[in-house]
């Protein structure tokens, strides 16, 4: 993978850490170079406004920005990059994440957040995957192979569901 | 009103204006010197942040922030100040609203927006003066005749409506 | 802090104290004299409405007011004062706090309520130390420190959290 | 009908007359005495206060309180008196109602309005006229006609949708 | 309390009892002759709709229906009756308890259901005793004491939380 | 069709016709004999039950029923047959269809109701056709034609979209 | 009952199971030869596609379909069928089981899916028994004596619950 | 632009099309080869799946999908290729876009789709020209060029509404 671009993950508070780890872990297995980090939109909106202004001169290619509440950090991020920006909205203690979504997904014309679910770190991680894998075709050929397994462990939980059923 | 400090008002389009303009004149009705502003968080988060963080050393005392769907604009002010910032979530085609209620009212731990009713740019004008009020007293009589006028005319609509109920 | 102004944290029932104790240790590590109190729009409504008709001559500057459920306190604090008036919507067994947002923020024009996040009495006890640093540069130095500290406390959550997915 | 209690219909704003006016009507059809109002829990509180506190001594036997937003007039009138109070939550330019009705609805314990549906004027009139009906044989027995009548004319109504579906 | 109107308090199921007891209990410390039952609109149509039907008959003067989910119950029971029917929505395991409350309060024109708050039992119970109370005066001054107490109660945690919040 | 079995389509009000019309005219365009009748569960309680209850003997093979708001129709029906029902929630003037929607679906355990989407009413009159269709081949004949009538107008839709972008 | 036509209740997921399980065992009541299945609309789009466009040939009467979030399933399965597709919505961690109840029911023109309510394993059953009853007159009286036993479930736990509310 | 990867923008009906067509327009104002289609995960399932499963060997980089109401369009899309999948969800008639939005954000683990705002059409095909810049310097080059044009345009904007607002 030569000449590879970085991802960036990058979370409002290390309170999120738990939910975004598994985008961390999902980039990794796939050997794309991952940095991630906490800033906020609103505790250090400069730093977090720098970091996303020179992220392309910096070799990231994709930036994954996690938040909960009036989830702001994607939407900030992309206000300063035009590399592509994936949100994971994150469930907070209230109003079970709904909040996070829309501030996260209802971008205003011009800087759009490519959303993905609530709490949906994994989803994330392939997404970002899938975004480099247009230039590395050896990324690409791997989530082929990972969509291929996936098809095959519904088929083993088919089968096991098919037994469990059989004895209700 | 010597030394009085002033208020801001900030849309995030020109198209919020209509829903604006009513915070815009309500602030001068009550003599208080307005600057009015558009400026996007996604669009000109630059010029956002520069403003809010000098908006103390320019005589400001508060800022009032409208702000449709993915409305960060009130909580990027609030980032980058210590005033008091007052939100207006603006009803936008979609959600009726309360994409950009959530998306300014439920702020992190550390930065308050003091959010107001969705469209409720008269309500944001006059929280605004009951802040500056603090430090003007004529101002705060002021506020205090106007409650006395409401209370009149609400008196008299319902003078006026027990007179149309009788025709009923 | 001569001539400093008062906060009063009212809160419609004492079943609301876990959550609105954050707002009083707040205003008191800001040295901002607070009186806390235990009112209800509901079941103590005369002594709510006395206490609100009185408060500026009391020496209160802001109001914070926290309730749940069809959340009126803060609303009824603020027909009866025009000193401004910090809404917190605590959330209660139902509806994860969706009714006292919307029953406290959604105010009619006239009689603004400055609403926090559901939940949010920390915000609400620095929204109101904004308000009355308005008057007070000491205050008004002491956020922007505490805002410097965020930063760094941040800062230092980015430099740990690096450290733990560098181990993933 | 002698001594027949009264029933208030208040309104906290005349912009609710149009929604309002049909349970002023349907009260009146039933002969019921009836006072229509315009008072506001936050433009004039001390007045509602007032009012609700004196209604039982004043003859009234329920009270009908519709509003809008953050709908708190019916729970202001319910936490004077302790007459039935029946909550009329009014649908406003956002949110469809569901503001009002949550407002209205979610009230806490010790203090019941009685809610209709959002812009339910005429069932908040046939819910008075039941209550007071329990007192009232005449009333009872007016009721339980109309009643008749209603399914009479879905009776009818059948008869002429399946006329109208016969034709398609 | 003599020829006393009877209360009924209804519940879909009686996995609703743990909320509905709260009702009885209250009604009963009210002196209200009371009969708890369990009826359902899906499971036991027929009885429903005939308890209803002859409910006045019976000597009973409001009913308190209790129902979750798709919650027809109290609508049931008004479609066959005149007398006040009080809703209380029931949360269940999903969605928070909107489901019943909409489908409680949303009722058709013609038929009202006076809807109390999610799960607010005691409340029904309080708005049955105070539609009573029209005819029962004695039942009227108890319900003003009541509320007499209740204020008392507040006033008393007032205090506490006082105390409380000094030592913070 | 030889003993072909019958729908039924009820409506809570006529007011639901021009929506659920729809329905009655895809039926009959299946040549399934279709009943169309106004009957409410609040309004006509006991001819709604005992239309349910008689339906299987009456011929009918499945239920269709719309309404709005507190929507109970469906379930009432359905609680008074063993036959499939489906229902229609039908939007009315707030809260956009989904009071209609919880208050359908929602349905207690024991009783389903089959729900089909917002207005859906031809969808409902298609699943009345699926149902029936089970003992009637050329019903299902029918269905798999029009999948593929459906598919062609999607084809042919496509090319007129590709016409009109390429001159975008 | 010969010739019986079979049922395949489908989930997307094998952590569906604990909630699906409901619907196999109550079909294995019934009598009802069951096929139970993971297949998913986006893991295994073939395979559910294939399952779907064969099942009325393999002797399906009905498909049950079962899934949580972007519930996609049901109506994936009914795309490639015209059989009637029973979709449950499955809560799950996040928004309460909205997402799937509003994936699964606001089908487009054309594609019905016959919902019923969030986890309604039980009630998709007794649906799908509903519609194959039609032509297995020994099921029908199946249905019609379970409704029986329901009824005076329902009568005992009334009996249980008025003695338990006596000694409140 | 050599070799440059294609777009394709697919819809789920013609009715789409007033929302889509700004994407369209979009692309190819950034001089990327387009194509534009109407295919329907529920009316023509099998084109769909084709359709995605050939996208990457046909030349397409990025694939947008708009559908309202039980949006699965994108899904499907996704469940069907590793291109990266943006979802587009498009308001209908009821619930104003949230069921279109839940139904395309809250995909499975393993499938993501990147969404954008409720009829965020043009957000779509910034986002699709961000991702297909990551290889295409040019594009890149472009997409900042607009960026200052739309802040230069903001500064209007703002100077525009300052103007306007003097006169108020």
């Amino acid at each position: 993978m030569k000449d590879c671009k970085k991802a960036a993950v990058i979370m409002g508070s290390d309170s999120d850490f738990p939910v975004v780890s598994a985008a961390v872990k999902k980039l990794k297995s796939y050997g794309i170079p991952t940095e991630t980090r906490v800033m906020s939109a609103h505790r250090t909106p400069r730093e977090t406004a720098e970091f996303a202004a020179s992220a392309a001169a910096s070799g990231f290619g994709v930036i994954i920005a996690a938040a909960g509440k009036a989830a702001h950090l994607a939407g900030a991020i992309a206000a300063n990059t035009t590399l592509p920006v994936i949100g994971i909205p994150v469930k907070s203690s209230t109003l079970d994440g709904l909040d996070a979504l829309l501030a996260t997904v209802q971008m205003p014309s011009g800087i759009p957040v490519a959303t993905v679910a609530i709490n949906g770190a994994e989803n994330a991680a392939i997404l970002a995957a899938q975004i480099l894998a247009l230039g590395d075709s050896g990324l690409a050929g791997r989530l082929e192979a990972e969509r291929q397994e996936m098809a095959a462990k519904t088929a083993a939980k088919d089968k096991a569901v098919r037994d469990e059923a059989a004895k209700l």
